[in-house]
């Protein structure tokens, strides 16, 4: 027996959501797809520290129908304008007896639900600590689910496809090249879930503007296909003070039949705030070089002076070890490398005290966020740059101790602007300290969305690493042009690595969230080049590193391989030179997670197009029609593609390049090797 | 079966030291006064998390004596030279099987004795977590005891006066208006610890120089009269993390059979490091008014805008409630009176926006330490206080929100210095952030340090409220001029307030750490005053507030009640007009803790000298000799006494002032009233 029921349909009416009180005032909704349910009854509500709950005895005292409609122009993106269309129901709730009220509003769009809780400013709620969430999202089946762990502490897991009754994060292999872990649940996964059902509907659960409020993982019921939300815990338990008026951030469930309306869907970023920075022309796409991957391959180190304990010793007293990857020359070369090819930037990581002893033992203090080795010239590299028309890219590595970082960030960014870097990116690496809490509570959410809105003080654009991962605050504040929050490429070159299918299922998942620094273009694959020894590999071919400049979405892009490198490969390294970072147009033409995308957007501003194919560890073949294009103009195609023996493991560099004439009427056919891709650049032949 | 006993003296040979390390290797040590145990066979050591102990299994390695003695000259202080004579003994111990070696080092004192741990850099001990400190101090007896609960959060307490065996801190009312309190245990009670044993001899056990370690409290066992260090945990339970090499505070136990010994000990002092502050021109002492008191007295309120909800609300949009106590025009009033009685600074309370809802609910933004409320023109008030010569005090409250407050600290300075506020006043009133810190926890000891540190850089001075209680400190950062850290003079203002033997017992405890900020010189004595239907008091009489000026030592002194009130006793207002705040020589001359106090102190670089005598809530009689005073000079005595009527409950205004002319062979009779003072200047009569 339920009472109250109500609906709200998407525009397109193929998404139906509806919200039911129970008879103990209990609230639930349901989401239907083309009429069948995809989301079962599913209960909603928030414990309280106190030991009440807003969860139950609940009256409906009214309920309000909105719709929204219009298009927005993000600062950077995938696309020139953005449609934020969604119909909203909101339900006013209230508990007679506590007299404590709660909304519920949901917003359905074309491709999904997404709801929170409103906590209205009221007599009898002010102050209050949310020790649960219990937001359910009850499953229709036992769905093909793509699964991370539910890990406190760290994103940087390869995702794991099974069945939903099979997630266990007990049967996963730790021996990951991660080092800090907080495995909460032998069930707990993280979100964003990305799903496919048994009757090919594609389905992911994930969160938008998490905003003063810890993360959001997943319980899996596993037996009942159900998941409820799990929030990350602080130092002694709790999982978020608020205080009325405030909301929860958006939950999200998307679905749909093709699996292109879940990896193209803005709606993350539609339910975020719009932009509170006025002035955005300082924000710009970045392509970058930087003094990064030597350290990972084992060519140069960032500290200076090896494992002398540098405890009670000076910078100008400890004994360089002669593998320093940071130094003014070596800079300058990467600078004379960006100059000439047309980068915008060069981070360099490993300037600045303190790498001798900065890891693994959750110390407080480490770096000062200013202070350069004795053989980092900061003023002599600088004047280089700017002589050379490069942008400097800070690196802020905190360690983890976010305490030490926040009294030194108003230093570490006059410090920036004294130098003219544009932008910084940060790092996490570590235990956090205050100690107890972890990188996805919610004293975390609330540094990392700190940082951005103090740099923006600045007009510094920031670049976070080991952050939680974004979840739309990039419209609401554009100078986060990017963050890693999740296993980058990096962890090729000295772990287990990802596996081919990683970049079928980050733009999924990880990316629906925003842009991500995956630091693409490995062309020297497999590290035996650097050591003998070494069988680690980078799990692709040559021609997907290019792919990803355009399937891995990001205004932020590292050529992340050494210069010796990109120039024993100048015609693949062409390909990155002219790829954009920023796009007009955006067309999703084949998509499935775990085994292929093809993507091809227009450069922005341009008549240029850029397509991007990968496939997961199996070959694949496709016709690609070019009906993308202009109408009765001819462009110059110019193909990147494995050749015909190319394989990610037995000849990943083997790669070939062809240049063709098209028009909008003309096919390509696409073959891409086992752990391969193909990237094509589109260029516009003036008559 | 002891072995390898080691014995040090202090130079005066009264205390003698040893030390031992029984069959299990464990270390220990014994102290003798006058060939009297005073401290019985007590062991010594460290747990760390890790499960294992630095307490056990030791072989002494080696010892080694030393002996000390410097005088050194205080930046601002009760004497200008400081006595620091002590003979050293050293304990080198390694654990065999583990390899760790850890020493143990005792100073010795003519007034006591003092050790520490030391953790050299070594091999098998790098980063360590230390759970548990084990140092015992095994009394010889059921000493009579003055002590307060354990509570990691607040030593905003009275002093219980009771036998050691009657330690309990179930039986104190906690209706005593501490805002946040954490009792830690039934028999936990707060250092420093004063102690009087049943035959007369003082006995003292506080620690020095508490540098990146919590504050130690102390574990009574009542039936064993035994003391064991309680170090307050952290969020997680954790009670340090260290580094080697690093070391413990020190561990300090005064012992006499004259209680001046111990009143006047510099031994805090002495076992902190010398001034890190080359320059140190800028630190002054200063006496002061303030915006403050009317607060306590409900005239006026720190808040603008009363009790409206400003969560939402700009400081602009706030409707003022007319009682606002820090507007431009009040400030200025403080500003004539400072100028015109000779006053150094002017502190004002409530100028900044936040205090509409700023305690009591955990909340991590409330003050941003730049922005004044609309009626409080700074720029103004600045230009002002310049043109008259007074400097202007800045108050940071931070509603214990240190999180916050130091993501904001170079903001706040670089606003200090804009506006040329030479010293701050900075408050932690509530539960701490990062949460589930307490005010005494690592953490905390840590940010109270941080602070000094850093307004050091903008040569700032500090005076700390509700911060853990100074352990010589100031030493180190002489601009560490002051701090509350123990119950302070408002408390009786509006809650059971403080009783008479309070100010008797804080200067051999609180005091031996640092200057307080006490607050003295209320005229109006009872609260009914301002409002009939209140009962409080200050318990007091008015003659003991001036004298207070010379018992409670502190380079920073206010004039803490309102101006109006002293216009109307100009008489009695002259002493605290022509008190000092700084000293070349002080002599205890009378001292029994929890009774009564006399000392005389001479001002810095002049022949004049202020005496203060204080009793509890027993009237007293004694009389002085003035052998202090240099032979053959004339000297004008103005002595300010209790009425003969006075009594700090029925009469606590009578005082009179009489004027009699002394040389160093008069006596002066003095005579306080119950809760009552004698304060008196002596001014060279130029012949």
């Amino acid at each position: 027996m339920y009472t109250q029921a109500q609906s709200v349909q998407s525009s397109s009416k193929e998404i139906t959501l509806t919200f039911k009180l129970s008879e103990k005032g209990k609230p639930s909704y349901t989401v239907f797809y083309k009429n069948n349910p995809v989301i079962l009854e599913s209960f909603l509500g928030i414990k309280l520290k106190d030991g009440s709950d807003l969860a139950s005895n609940f009256t409906l005292t009214d309920s309000k129908t909105a719709t929204f409609n219009e298009t927005w122009q993000p600062v950077l993106g995938e696309q020139a304008n953005i449609i934020n269309h969604y119909n909203e129901l909101t339900l006013f709730l209230k508990q007679l007896v506590t007299g404590k009220k709660m909304n519920i509003v949901f917003r359905v769009f074309d491709e999904g639900v997404a709801f929170r809780y409103d906590f209205p400013q009221q007599e009898n709620l002010n102050y209050f600590i949310i020790s649960d969430e219990i937001s359910e999202f009850n499953l229709a089946g036992n769905h093909k689910v793509f699964w991370m762990p539910g890990d406190f502490d760290s994103n940087e897991y390869i995702y794991n496809e099974t069945l939903f009754s099979d997630i266990n994060t007990e049967k996963i292999d730790l021996n990951n090249g991660i080092g800090v872990k907080s495995i909460s649940g032998k069930y707990v996964v993280q979100s964003p879930l990305m799903m496919k059902s048994a009757s090919n509907l594609y389905l992911n659960i994930f969160e938008a503007a998490v905003v003063n409020y810890p993360v959001m993982h997943l319980n899996a019921d596993v037996t009942n296909f159900k998941l409820t939300s799990q929030l990350v815990p602080n130092a002694i338990g709790d999982k978020a003070y608020l205080q009325t008026p405030c909301h929860s951030p958006w939950r999200t469930i998307m679905v749909s039949d093709d699996a292109r309306d879940i990896v193209s869907s803005k709606m993350i970023l539609n339910l975020n705030e719009p932009s509170k920075i006025d002035d955005t022309s300082w924000i710009k796409p970045m392509k970058y070089v930087g003094i990064w991957w030597e350290m990972h391959v084992g060519k140069a180190t960032w500290d200076y002076a090896g494992s002398q304990n540098a405890q009670n010793t000076t910078a100008q007293d400890l004994k360089p070890s002669g593998k320093h990857g940071a130094t003014t020359e070596n800079t300058k070369k990467y600078i004379d490398f960006a100059a000439k090819n047309g980068f915008d930037g060069v981070l360099v990581e490993g300037w600045n005290t303190g790498w001798e002893d900065w890891f693994g033992n959750w110390k407080e203090e480490v770096f000062d966020f200013v202070t350069p080795y004795p053989d980092f010239n900061i003023g002599e590299v600088t004047a280089y740059a700017n002589e050379k028309g490069v942008k400097m890219i800070m690196h802020h590595e905190t360690s983890g101790s976010v305490a030490n970082y926040e009294r030194h960030l108003d230093r570490a960014f006059d410090h920036m602007k004294k130098f003219s870097y544009p932008a910084v990116k940060t790092g996490y690496v570590g235990k956090i300290i205050p100690r107890g809490e972890f990188h996805d509570g919610q004293t975390m959410v609330n540094h990392f969305n700190f940082v951005v809105k103090r740099a923006a003080d600045y007009k510094l654009m920031v670049n976070s690493h080991e952050s939680s991962r974004p979840t739309g605050f990039s419209r609401t504040y554009p100078n986060y042009i990017a963050a890693e929050a999740a296993r980058g490429n990096e962890f090729s070159a000295w772990s287990s690595g990802n596996p081919p299918m990683h970049e079928t299922i980050l733009p999924f998942t990880r990316l629906l969230g925003g842009p991500m620094d995956y630091t693409p273009g490995i062309f020297e694959i497999k590290m035996s080049h650097y050591d003998g020894a070494k069988k680690e590999q980078v799990h692709t071919t040559l021609a997907k590193q290019l792919a990803l400049y355009v399937t891995m979405y990001s205004p932020l892009q590292m050529a992340a391989d050494l210069p010796e490198n990109y120039e024993k490969y100048p015609d693949a390294f062409q390909f990155i030179k002219d790829v954009a970072a920023d796009w007009d147009e955006s067309k999703y033409l084949e998509a499935e997670p775990g085994d292929y995308l093809t993507i091809v957007r227009k450069a922005k501003g341009t008549e240029n197009w850029f397509l991007g194919a990968i496939t997961d560890e199996n070959a694949r073949k496709s016709v690609i029609a070019l009906d993308f294009l202009p109408k009765g103009k001819k462009f110059k195609a110019v193909i990147y593609e494995d050749a015909k023996d190319a394989d990610w493991q037995k000849n990943p560099k083997a790669y070939k390049i062809r240049t063709i004439e098209v028009n909008s009427k003309s096919k390509i056919n696409l073959s891409l090797a086992a752990g391969g891709g193909t990237a094509i650049s589109f260029s516009l032949i003036n008559k």
